[in-house]
């Protein structure tokens, strides 16, 4: 487990790009990288963009979603997907055979998939203020759970209903690679912002490891590097 | 996690030593391997000796215990390390400047030195049939925890106490890599005998993850070899 | 540069498979391996095959040939490819789908095949007399190149008409990984059985490299593994 | 091999400098890095000597030179160490025990004392006009040799007497890592900038492999990243 501190946002979201980055570029084999949706990694996409565009030396990545999050109603793409396309894939050119896309058709053979692919080489990972990380969320999956579905009740359909425009299109379920699946990539990255996730960061530091707190089981990967800025970091 | 099933005690033996020889055969560099004591592994060495002994291809195996019952009385060294003295270090002729110690004096350290000797590359891990693993037993310590002392209870003494001739040595605590510390290893093998052990692989078979069973932890390793004869495996 | 030397052929035989082999067992994900056709790898393919046969812990690796010889009539398969086929594939059941072929059709695309499927991690490969190793002879491939197509003079067409009943089929020119392509895999295995290799295995341990001696090159590889038998270590 | 090519002297050096400390970044373990001296890596020092002072995600890192150019007279550090302590050991407060000195008295070790370290996990190397590369010059080493002394003639006297102010601390030879040396590293990294390079970059481009451009040879590493700028690149 490394630490590196930075001093704000933008820093912050340099590093991580560097260091996920940095995987693709010591190889000239195929590298595979598992990214994340959400807001923390908003201004690392602006810069990343174009970084990689058109640069022959990242034309090894192969790209994956970690979960997804389907529409109930017509068949358009999931949230996380349908996100990673609009801030990375689309801006950034990346051709449609190097985007794998893990949906609720596809999820029970992803983990069969990644081992099939030569494994997932780093996962770029965000962590939420109650510790959960991909759709691993307290009270959800258990340290053992492979990729799984996960079925919404009522509050964890309130949570989710901010993607949605239309009510009717909250789903009964989404899907999530699971600790088991996450644990098995060979490096982690876990990046955080702000002071809002101070508290949930000092926890992840004192290094105690409970399923009340998903998160705190992958800083015993063998090789994670967590990412933060000075406000995630002020209670450490 | 991959799982290989063997026919018996004799030809796991044979395919533990092959798996774990085979980490230093693939690299001229330097490798470190933590390697156990107990009685699994007492055909793995009478076969590993002469496999090993003077040959030039595992001249790079630099090797390390895991954990330590000392002695309470007296300046002799612990049971562990006597064991894996009398029963590969003396016979294998490994010279002493490759065999790393840890002991109850030095295990504080014993983290950042391994990060500092470039990591383990291979531990070989036995089984308990209550799902320990080195000295991590069951209510001792925690997922989160690094190389730590344990106290000794009146239990633990019972149970220790069949290592000792005189009781007068029976110690007030022993020393373990934490399961923290045994994570952060490159690659784990963890190998099991015998009906006795049937229970104990099918609880770690069905992959689910609990304190209560200290062993089910690092079937989450990216990197963990399980090697059972049919006897550890009737049961899966 | 590691050197193994073995007693006699079924001992270097063995150490080469289980060297071989331990690329595969110790990882959970694909494996991609090129092995080679010829009369020094029998014994290592007959014990191989029980081996690898229908075993859990070998379904990772997927086989690649690295040269072949092509029928200059009908539309068969080629020499290496067929070789390969009745000493290992067929024997040991292995699905097509994890058999890789290189043929004179395809061998333009090869090193960009094997970049995009992780790189080979291992290439088991013999080595002639004359220093050659795969298709690259003396006089033929140079250092820098890579996967090429080699024409057949009187010469070279003699020597590999003892691969043909029917001197019609004898082609004018082959395919072979050269050079640079197999000094591009993550790992190299050279092995060599018998007096009669003695005098190119002296050549090769004094460690001068240069285009007449073909395999002198790959032993600059860092991560080679030379395997012999006393006969072919009987002039170093 | 791949290459990554840059706008400028700048941005080359910010690239090489991210793909270097990658390395490091991409591991808890120690990471052991040779780097050069020389007028290329000017502007990386000064951006890396801010990124790496004090910074706790690069505290396990090693230090090693390549080469030695040794003053004749007095007992003074020569001439590629002092310039690296001068250029970043100094300013990036790098302590002593990350430090490994080769010079002429040691340099029979070297290749010994590398691999018992763990191997180069990444070196960071320039290239000459004439194909240079460390103290590899054309007419000087061969791609067999490992860490050599080289002998200085009249001629290369000349040429090295720019670092000495007094002409009585011309050397009567330098030390190098040798070609083969270089090749046992686990990772490489070549950069180069300007016009005045773009000739020999062509001819590294070209992927033919001579003894008379001595660096031709590392560009069939497994892992070799080559960096450039659009001044070295102009004729490719």
């Amino acid at each position: 487990m490394k630490w590196i501190i930075t001093k704000n946002y933008d820093e912050m979201s340099k590093t991580a790009m560097e260091v996920l980055l940095g995987y693709a570029l010591a190889t000239p084999y195929r590298t595979n990288m598992a990214i994340t949706a959400g807001t923390t990694p908003k201004r690392l996409y602006e810069m990343m963009v174009p970084e990689v565009k058109g640069k022959n030396q990242y034309k090894n990545i192969h790209y994956y979603n970690f979960d997804e999050i389907p529409y109930k109603t017509g068949d358009r793409e999931g949230v996380t997907m349908s996100e990673l396309r609009s801030s990375f894939f689309a801006p950034a050119d990346i051709p449609t055979d190097r985007i794998h896309v893990l949906d609720e058709k596809n999820y029970l053979e992803q983990d069969a998939r990644l081992l099939a692919d030569g494994g997932l080489d780093v996962m770029l990972l965000g962590i939420g203020t109650d510790g959960h990380y991909c759709g691993n969320l307290p009270g959800t999956t258990h340290f053992g759970d492979k990729t799984s579905r996960v079925d919404c009740d009522q509050a964890m359909k309130k949570r989710i209903s901010g993607h949605f425009e239309n009510s009717e299109d909250i789903p009964d379920f989404y899907v999530t690679m699971g600790p088991r699946s996450i644990m098995n990539a060979k490096n982690l990255i876990l990046f955080a912002t702000g002071e809002r996730k101070a508290d949930i960061m000092k926890t992840i530091w004192d290094q105690k490891v409970d399923e009340s707190v998903p998160a705190s089981l992958i800083t015993l990967h063998p090789s994670i590097t967590i990412i933060v800025d000075e406000g995630a970091a002020s209670k450490i």
